[in-house]
């Protein structure tokens, strides 16, 4: 219950910044953002791992840093911490769902998938390897993988990377329901692969 | 008094630069608040445990690691050093405090409690877990907590987080007195529970 | 081939991020470029040393890190990853190639120069030199090297201070090709005197 | 020499980031500014201490980290590194020096003043204390304490913090001469301040 209940306050804390910070931070949301991650990662990192992300649970789980039996408890909270968050962001903004984020689906799909590769990739190697063990980078690192990809890529996605930031931010009316697919695929192909190409780089551990 | 002198110094410069960061730093005060915190949390951190906070030297106690009968000290320092930066903040501004910002009393109350509850969750798990002892990355989270919290919240109940925040920037005249008490009651209530639910997820210590 | 797969992971991932920041994160670009720099710099020192720059691969050659064996497999790596992340944004941001930033020789030239020196400087001292290591900085200090470069010199220059970069940015079609020889000539001498510069101030060890 | 040659190389970035920075990064100057300050007392701390400030210098011999004969040549250092960074700056930008900023007197006085001492109490703080030794946030404390001062008390002073800088923005043509010993006078006494400030709170040692 520790662990579940570290993964609810991360990806929390993390849908409720997104929302909010698309409503009140303007072009500095990707900083408000990855800087939210960031304390959240380096908050709960040595209990839980600090994943906030089915994909990165899936993707840990393929490295071998994550037991079979806590992935449907990983995900049940960040998906619970990701709607709630979203509902009251809304209740705080006095803001009603709207219609969702138009985006173009190949040019979405790509930047989903490219962005989630990156992040998991970076995950890997930050707070999973022996190489990089007992670092002290492995928030910023990680936070700042989401505001970097969040001022760029996510001018063309959004920017989710990440299926519980996906249907939180759905929930929220800031992405269509109609798109969620996109989000989800593109999220757990870039997981899966990420995971096998840290396997080969990182290999002689 | 080395402690006390600490607290004084770090909470001064908090609201100073928190004052000054209204009138001069438009979009970007929330990265320069979190920074002066950071900066005076690396500082401080290693004489007087840099709360600058009293909801965080409240939770501090119940923790464990701030012995009661420093409370009142650190808390008089704090709130002396808040609000000489407010009058010297203004002075060199050349500003008469206004009449306070207008907030919404539910949504700031709800933000003020989950930006408080968030901020202390990170400091206890970056700051006072054995966990994480030693490490590198303690300023960095506790800074950009509220970087990232005032970019976001800080859009809905003005960004406090701290009760003596919270007072120098009233003296400062940035908050209205009459909505002092919101600030006050949801940042100590969410400093306690912030405290109890640190205690349960990193309890295998 | 693990390191080479890590140089193309890492300068795909920089050059995509300059090329979609460029046309999404306005005044912003310089904290995306370094942020994502930054991550993947973490992620991929401790296999590769995480160059992503010919200029830095052949410091770090000059400086003995490199063995000259793996400086044509560096710098393909890296010029495929640069060139491929410049197809693939400019696919995801449905834009032509545009006729290229205009510049003036001399203070480019100039910028280029001080601004690869900075860079390759920096990097030598914080990745290679025995008396930081260890440190959890090395990413953050060269990432935001690009950040403080970009935001300053790249005003005159565009900022590369990389020829990886110099030539994916000149495919994405935001440099010209007329002036491509100014980015290669200038970050390469910059490299090799940095390395110099480098072994004579740090040379105790 | 090598000490000289790294303050004189640490000042000139410095320099050249803040004269470009004015002029190319607007609002964000100040995250340009402490980016590059940061990453050079990255790269030149374990060498030289990573002053560029002969507050800092002064304030170091106070504390007993700089021997009395190497002041004459880190000041001479910074000097002839902060002009030089002026002019090619100038150079590059194209302009020429103009009539410099205007000032209230007192309020810059204390703004310099408080500056100076923050900057000057983070630095012994986290670069000479027993209690943080070997840590690997002392650059980023140094930086961001710039970044956080430039963007709030920078807004009333122009925000040197340093004898140095001063000089050098002088130089540039963006202070004017008449007000240098403003600038020179505060952020001397506010360094000594904070070497005594200091001393008494980390007297345990």
């Amino acid at each position: 219950m520790k662990k579940y209940t570290v993964e609810f306050i991360g990806t929390f804390f993390l849908v409720l910044g997104i929302v909010v910070a698309v409503a009140k931070a303007g072009a500095l949301a990707p900083l408000a953002i990855g800087s939210i991650l960031m304390v959240m990662v380096y908050a709960g990192g040595p209990i839980s791992g600090a994943h906030y992300n089915p994909a990165v649970t899936i993707a840990a789980w393929l490295r071998g840093v994550c037991e079979v039996k806590d992935i449907p408890g990983y995900i049940i909270a960040q998906l619970i911490g990701a709607s709630l968050a979203a509902l009251i962001a809304n209740f705080m903004l006095g803001t009603e769902p709207g219609s969702g984020l138009e985006v173009d689906l190949w040019s979405a799909m790509l930047a989903e998938f490219l962005g989630t590769f990156a992040l998991v990739f970076v995950i890997l190697n930050v707070a999973t390897s022996k190489k990089s063990e007992g670092n002290s980078y492995f928030g910023l690192a990680i936070g700042f993988t989401v505001t970097g990809l969040a001022f760029t890529l996510g001018g063309i996605s959004g920017g989710a990377f990440n299926p519980a930031v996906a249907i939180g931010v759905s929930v929220a009316g800031l992405f269509s329901w109609a798109n969620l697919w996109i989000y989800l695929t593109a999220s757990i192909i870039a997981g899966v692969l990420a995971a096998y190409v840290y396997k080969f780089v990182d290999s002689e551990e």
